[in-house]
C-alpha cells in the first residue's frame, strides 16, 4: 500500500488518488495513449476499495484527461493540464488544486512610476507607484510560462508584506480583505521566441498570451497582468451561454 | 461626402462607419500604428457630425483596435479581430457582425454513421447518423480558420434543407426553432503544418484549436465542432467573475 505524502484531512481519498494520478500523466511519467493501472490495481495500491478506485479514475475522465474504452481500461489521452477559464484564479491556486507544485523565480520586482497605458488600464494618476513584478513559473522545476504583473500599490496600501516569491497574490490579496472580483482577460495564441528563450524552452513551442485587468470591490483596477503559457503544457475550458 | 455600400437603416451611422474603418484595419489598409483620419476628417468623408464621427472611433477603442494619444489622435493598435467568448456566435455572425465578409469552401459533407467519441460527446446511439462537413472559413477570399462539424441529424431532423455553402449553421438553428443555447468549449494554442498547408497560410502561423460540443433545449448536445483559427487573425476576450 502506497503512502500519498503531505495528506491533507480535507481532501477526500479519491481526490487525492487522482491527483497523484493527474501529476504522473501531466509530468509524462505515463505517455498519451498508455494504459493506465487498472482500478483492482489502483485498489490494491492505494489501500482503497474498488469504488473509491473507480471515483479517482471517473475524476480523471471528467477531467479530459484520461478516457475509458470498454473492456480494455484506463487510456491517458494527452498530457496538457486543462483549466477552467470560468473562474479567476492565479498560477499558484491552479497548479495547486490539481496536485502539482508550482514555484517562480523573480527576474525582476520594482516599484515605479506607471506608463501611460498603465495609468489608463489602473485607473490611476500619472505619480501614483506601481510595482512591477517579472515572474518565469515553473511545475516542479519544468518552467511553464513568464508573467510580468502590474500592481497598483495605493489600491492595496500594504505592499510591504508581500512576497511573491514565496505566496500567492491571489491568496495575498484575500488574506488582506481585498479579493479579486472580477477581471477583463483577453488571449492570443502566439510565437514569441524571445520568452521562450527567456524560459528556456525550444521556440518551436506555441504560446498562449493572456493580458487580464482585475478588479476588487468597486470596480478599483488592482492588477494589470501579462501572461505567457507555454501551449504544449495547458489548455483551457470554458461553459459558454447564450 | 462618402456613401457606404449596402446601408443597413437599422444600423446606427457611428457603428457603420466603425465597421468600415475596422474592415481597413483588419485587412491592413491601415497599418498598426499608424494615425487614423481625424474626426474632422472622419466627419466630413462620411457627412457626419464630428460627434458621430468621435463615437465611431470610441467604438474601435472600446474594441482595443485603436488607441488615442492625448493632441495627437488616433492610432492604430494591431489588427487582429477581438471576439468574446462571452456569448456563442459562429463564424458567419462573428465576422458579419464587425462588417466582413466570410464565405466558406466545402471540403466533404458526408452524412455517416458516428464513431464512439462522437457517440458519447453527442450522446447518440451507433446507428444514428451524423452529418459531416469539412470547410475552409474565409474573409474576403482569405484563408482565416477550417472548421470540421458533426451535427447530430437526429437531434435537428430536417436537415436536408441546411445548405453550409450559403446559410449559418445557428442561424438555421434558430429559424427551425433549435437555437444553441449552452456550449462546452476548449481552447489549445497549437502548431499544426498540415491545418496551415490546407488552408495554404505559412507554417509559421499559430493556431487556435477549439473543440465545442453545443447544447440545444433540454441540454441535447447537437453539435461537435473542430474549429482551427489563425492565431495572427484573432483574439479572444472574456469577462471573469468569481
Amino acid at each position: 500500500m502506497k503512502k500519498i505524502n503531505n495528506v491533507k484531512r480535507h481532501i477526500p481519498m479519491y481526490k487525492q488518488i487522482a491527483n497523484n494520478i493527474r501529476v504522473k500523466i501531466i509530468k509524462g511519467v505515463y505517455k498519451p495513449d498508455t494504459k493506465l493501472h487498472t482500478e483492482d490495481e489502483i485498489a490494491e495500491e492505494f489501500g482503497v476499495s474498488r469504488m473509491t478506485a473507480r471515483s479517482a479514475t471517473s475524476e480523471l475522465v471528467e477531467e479530459n484527461l484520461v478516457y475509458r474504452v470498454h473492456g480494455r481500461g484506463t487510456f491517458v489521452k494527452h498530457n496538457k493540464i486543462e483549466r477552467s477559464l470560468n473562474k479567476i484564479t492565479g498560477f499558484y491556486e491552479d497548479m495547486t488544486s490539481i496536485g502539482l507544485t508550482p514555484t517562480s523565480k523573480i527576474i525582476s520586482s520594482i516599484e515605479r512610476l506607471p506608463t501611460k497605458h498603465e495609468c489608463m488600464s489602473l485607473n490611476i494618476q500619472k505619480n501614483a507607484k506601481v510595482l512591477e513584478v517579472k515572474r518565469i513559473r515553473y511545475v516542479d522545476d519544468e518552467p511553464y510560462g513568464y508573467q510580468k504583473v502590474i500592481l497598483s500599490i495605493d489600491a492595496i496600501d500594504g505592499s510591504e508584506s508581500l512576497n511573491l516569491k514565496e505566496e500567492s497574490l491571489y491568496a495575498y490579496l484575500k488574506k488582506i480583505q481585498k479579493p479579486i472580483l472580477t477581471a477583463d482577460q483577453k488571449m492570443e495564441a502566439i510565437i514569441n521566441h524571445d520568452i521562450n528563450k527567456l524560459i528556456e524552452i525550444p521556440t518551436t513551442i506555441p504560446l498562449f498570451y493572456f493580458k487580464r485587468v482585475s478588479f476588487i470591490e468597486g470596480n478599483v483596477p488592482i492588477e494589470l497582468l501579462y501572461s505567457y503559457f507555454r501551449g504544449d503544457k495547458f489548455s483551457y475550458s470554458i461553459k459558454l451561454s447564450d
